[in-house]
């Protein structure tokens, strides 16, 4: 296949390169800021764009991958609520994936965390444990934040349920909670633990990444998978036939 | 509910028995070998029948379901693969579970293992890891033996792919393989997991039995369900929805 | 040996029963409030006497032991600290073994933790977690906290280096703080991990209690110790020789 | 500290480039097969040797770093036994370290494994889990060889007490096999687990590795410590105050 990259020489854009020599895809057109992306992409005639640039830059680039009729994979964070929602309605004019995490593991450790939830109902207490680095500034990390949601959703229950932290006398653990621990240290890349507890058993359900490439790899399967679906906006649970 | 319970003084007997008082289930009739069984049946006109007594008596018990038009739930094992047949036809004519493993959070890990195998495909490494107490005098544990098959089908491997204790030389592991490691040590109840292993990413699926009283409600539940179902055979995967 | 056992109709009391029976040591009294103790204990002449009643006997029990020149186990807690104080001036006359935990297991992982503290030093993250059943009504468990103390001591740290939770913009973990977190569900009995992360590594110290005969025996361990010890308050570190 | 490395062009010669720089200190010498060595070391003035060239040159390499009075480490491995034992004797002359692993953790795992398996006794059974990416060739890893060591000489138990794999009937476990297991997928640099199980409570000692620098460091910590050291030879136990 052959991919036009915006966002080339970022983190992401080089793990995105490394993924396309390793699985021989072509990289059509590595293109930055500062590049004549218009004519750059116009010229590149790729089979699909992967965007890992900047938020900035998506309405613009969506604009191109419109008019280009070529499909679209976004890998960009940031974008407040209401510009989002602007650009998912123009991007759905061609195939687009815009998911918040392109791993496959976490991916299906999302579909995998529903099911349990919605299998073991409520006599299951349900913990999260994330593990990240010391270097991360924020907790708990995305990727558990969507896992408690779809717990949340699952049970009916608020975002208030979320435990973060006990200490003292806290009484027992009432069924309607779900606890929160984020653990940091070393240069753990990220792990990622949900408990089901009841009496007698546990189901515990863990991603543990060790390379950053996963996300650069999950991308590329988006590409592969969105030139053949109708135009609508996916995220990676409608790649991985997930859903 | 109102169960008749045959095999009521066995290990599995008890357990059934306090589970369904903790539940709100009542024992219409606690039976064992020695009991006039089909006259008590009978008697109890119970909402289920559950049999946890010795496989030689399953085909008589099978009868007396059969013949009071009442939902069994079959938790004996032992019974060799042509008789078995034959039971299975018999037992069709009313709703009947029978399962080898009644606990809720083993199936759900059927379910999840068998999505995860499905989703990651061969280049995720499988592994098979297994703890169990000292006592126990076989390995595989029938559980583990059950997610082999799982992970072989899902592949389209035969069952020489399992590869039990690596020592020596032995090369690269091959993509084809599964591998399979059987602890055993102290008291521990159960623990099971699967692994599966690519460049940059683990998944790692977990359930760890602590008190064997999840077996009991697990058939418990499993006769809550029967009693709305059609004549025909199931087993937990269906109790539970995960088919 | 011939042991007397004060509050042997206790939950603790019980389970040193069994494990006398099991491990050959005769209980030449099984004494509770209301028995006649003084009289009871001096007729036994029991090796060593265990006491696992309740905080409010120990002073009389202590006198007991100390005028019958006996060993004595002390299992009770909750004493207020001016109190213990003098109870173990009163009880150093006998060899006398207190502890606030009797399993073997976890007085070792207090000794590994405090070693790998000393070894890894400060640029080792550490973080510490247990996992307790529903029903328990207070965080961190017991055993925690002593593992948090043994850390903090190892690194001279204040008790305010302990961090319950995280949630929201943290900012980088910082070198001097000790991550805590208490996990609730189902029946867990304890599981207790210290983690120790580095760039670039991880050590990981692990114990899983499953059932609570542990602490029975190693009181029953503390005993035949203790008949071979000159006069004395000792913990269970020394019992194990771990000091 | 001005370091003397020789394979400075090996993978673990860059690693040990890198973590130099980042621990402030001095590559005096980078040298490599070709290199005039003699003159290079006798100009460099180096406070320490470190040598993870090739087997072949260790004999060499001794010698000039006891011409020039220098500490050395030596991180080359695969020496036939009784040349080994040769070099040992010529090293002596100066502050020599030679480990197999540099790492503090595994190290640090080496003497805790030590201390569980003297503390715990045979009632409690030892396993040794590793795993390791699918590219290796060989199983057990040295560092669990290195483990089993520790477990059969703390119970006096001859190599064949080891246990590869558990297949069929096996009967039940024997107090006195120690199961190994080894895993093998993905890109797992190197994880360690030291099972000890008896009834009633696991104890769990894990090194996890993420970063072959954890090598290059702890050969530099080697070096800090070697040139406080009279001559003799050691292991990195010595060096981390572990024996």
């Amino acid at each position: 296949m052959n991919i036009a990259l915006i966002g080339a020489k970022g983190r992401m854009g080089r793990a995105i390169t490394d993924a396309a020599q390793q699985t021989g895809h072509a990289i059509a057109a590595a293109l930055d800021a500062g590049d004549d992306i218009p004519a750059a992409l116009a010229a590149a005639r790729a089979d699909a764009i992967i965007d890992f640039s900047h938020h900035s830059a998506t309405a613009a680039n969506i604009a191109q991958a419109v008019a280009l009729n070529t499909p679209l994979i976004i890998g960009t964070t940031g974008h407040p609520a209401d510009e989002k929602k602007k650009l998912l309605a123009a991007a759905a004019a061609v195939p687009c994936v815009w998911a918040g995490n392109y791993s496959v593991g976490v991916n299906l450790l999302y579909a995998l965390t529903r099911r349990a939830a919605s299998v073991l109902g409520p006599d299951y207490d349900a913990e999260v444990i994330e593990m990240h680095h010391r270097f991360k500034k924020d907790a708990p990390s995305g990727t558990a934040a969507r896992l408690l949601e779809i717990i949340l959703e699952e049970r009916h229950l608020a975002a208030d349920a979320v435990r973060h932290g006990r200490e003292g006398i806290t009484g027992e653990r009432t069924p309607t909670e779900v606890g929160m621990h984020s653990l940091r240290g070393g240069d753990v890349v990220g792990d990622h633990t949900v408990i089901f507890a009841a009496l007698g058993e546990r189901v515990e359900l863990t991603h543990k990444a060790s390379d950053r490439a996963i996300f650069a790899r999950g991308a590329l399967r988006a590409a592969v998978w969105a030139v053949t679906q109708k135009p609508g906006i996916y995220d990676m649970q409608d790649v991985l036939g997930l859903t």
